[in-house]
């Protein structure tokens, strides 16, 4: 099976012998309650003629609304309404950059991306394919970008992926579900506007916030982790502490998750994910479970490897009222177990991390089938 | 009196109808003990040709150390060697930049600056001035640059200041001690490696870490704040007081010290500092006390303005066995004491930051007096 790791992290960092990544930061960021208006002057020095538009890809939830008619269009822009149903596929990437090649005769300015993960990752895949030749699925992988990709902005409006800043997009391919992870990936702009956050349903603003918060615990406890990780990863955890167990206004608490995703996304830099995350392609990969909920399906069971991080997701989980699904696992034959559990020792990185060199040792085929039955 | 504020905030950020600055990052960064070595490899493809070199700026305390033979010298590339007794000043920068004009056809490929904060800024502003006419006096202010600057690398050697993130490089003209504030100041690419900070003395150490402390105590007290800010900010704090207050062993203390600079420096986007820099001011104007050494000199005796963070530098102060000389404003004039006052008084910005609109009510010339006469 060709099923890989997700997270941008290719090989082990932080000891004295490694060849440290040169990691890509965002080069240009505003962060402000509004700042989304901001968007025309900011893409207006980037236009290279009227003939060359801006494309934005948006999450097909707000077609209609008021957010659509802040979008500042001029010349030929266009606006694409995507549906984040689905986890983001390369032929998905695929048929958007053949409508944008037919609809245009120049390469666009820029592709705008507005949404959550799924919309931010398209419109980078979208951006790197505009300029790289064949399918998206030949760039799964690490660092197999030939060309620059054109400027791509991204506009979270669910916060808790990281997929404004990090340098990966994940896309589930005809083999693989696998991130592009390029240096050409990274946004060239993001525009943090935390009213933007203010629509989401309460069980998808817990879904995808617990992505940060699980993706921290699985990170700071890891053995790959280094200073520049971990003191991102830090912030991230303490943020998701203060948005889901402390008393904040609705204000400070779309401000602070945005920010818990921005810190949690900066720490994957020079860490990795766990056991959570590797349990949970399983899930994906089988039976379609969304990347967030799939998280806190599987995270709810590990207090065996994060005692202190499910004890706190339990009490993040009952304040917040969210009952998660029961019984997804329960008429799966003996195959399907097995398919699940092949596909999640694939990821060794992440079992390495979690539990060092030896991690066989512990995770075993019964071991998964166990918890995996719970869920 | 020409004198300014510092700090590359113009405006007030953070409030609904404000624009925010769309702030540059530095688009790539690598950390880790020994990532200095990448230095050649991240420089190769940055190379213009044979006849366009790589000018190092290097703190002059490196002159015949390993540090130097481990610069990724070739062609006809150039260590200059640059002192860091004084602050640097605008026709420090005019007259590196004539000579590396002079002593070459082709513009460079790029600067790499290695040093504290001094070096820092120097290297920032060679950069730009490599490219835009005039002296770099001229480009004291807010986006005053036209073009932008040559590609140049910040490699830190001391941590406090968070020169190797900022857009502002702090210049002593012959009129006014003031920033480029610009876009093209950031650098392009920034290396961590907590390993050079070692050699540095204890009292430099503990001066240059204590600037980023200051800082943050200033901004996370302020009025100017938004959730950007903060979050960069409590982390840098929290790192501060893990290396002054905690038992880290040498290596993590320098990783962390290394980092809570770099996010003090972050922190800087959307906030502003407060009373102890527009104090520290009064003393670098009239008797050229260095920045990191006169934050601390004022910073003592604001216990009524900042009563935790004062009792915190206190006791990281005697943890870390650092006397601070006294006596500094003993035999001053009452025009000197004068001269200090109006410049500290002048800082608008930062007394509205510390003390919101009506700081006059609470900042008299008596009041800073009092507090000058005990250092």
């Amino acid at each position: 099976m060709d099923v890989k790791k997700e997270i941008g992290v290719s090989k082990i960092m932080g000891s004295k012998t490694d060849t440290y990544r040169n990691f890509p930061m965002v080069p240009r960021v505003v962060f402000g309650q509004g700042s989304f208006n901001q968007l025309g002057e900011i893409l207006l020095p980037k236009r290279k003629h009227s003939e060359a538009p801006f494309i934005f890809l948006v999450d097909d939830v707000f077609e209609g609304t008021k957010l659509i008619e802040r979008i500042p269009l001029i010349f030929n822009d266009q606006i694409i309404f995507v549906s984040a149903e689905e986890e983001p596929k390369t032929s998905q990437v695929d048929a958007l950059v053949q409508k944008i090649r037919n609809g245009y005769e120049e390469l666009p300015s820029g592709i705008v991306g507005i949404g959550g993960g799924t919309l931010l990752d398209l419109a980078k895949a979208v951006a790197i394919m505009l300029t790289n030749k064949g399918s998206s699925a030949a760039y799964q992988g690490w660092d197999l970008v030939q060309k620059p990709s054109i400027y791509h902005v991204g506009i979270p409006t669910i916060s808790g992926t990281g997929a404004e800043v990090s340098r990966t997009t994940v896309l589930l391919g005809p083999e693989k579900k696998l991130g592009i992870n390029s240096d050409y990936t990274t946004f060239d702009q993001v525009v943090l506007d935390p009213d933007l956050i203010q629509g989401v349903s309460k069980e998808q603003w817990f879904y995808t916030g617990m992505d940060c918060f699980i993706h921290c615990i699985e990170s700071l406890n890891g053995t790959y982790l280094n200073a520049f990780s971990q003191s991102y990863g830090e912030k991230a955890l303490e943020l998701c502490k203060e948005v889901y167990l402390g008393e904040l206004s609705p204000e400070d608490s779309r401000d602070k998750l945005m920010m818990a995703s921005w810190h949690g996304g900066m720490s994957i830099a020079y860490s990795q994910v766990g056991v959570a995350h590797a349990m949970s392609y399983g899930l994906g990969y089988l039976l379609g479970v969304k990347h967030g909920i799939g998280n806190c399906l599987v995270f709810q069971y590990l207090e065996e490897f994060y005692p202190e991080g499910v004890k706190l997701f339990n009490e993040m989980r009952e304040k917040q009222g969210i009952v998660l699904p029961i019984g997804i696992c329960k008429n799966l034959s003996d195959q399907e177990f097995d398919t699940m559990i092949e596909v999640a020792m694939g990821m060794e990185p992440l079992w390495e991390n979690a539990l060092g060199k030896d991690w066989r040792k512990t995770i075993t085929p019964e071991k998964l089938r166990s918890i995996y039955e719970k869920i």
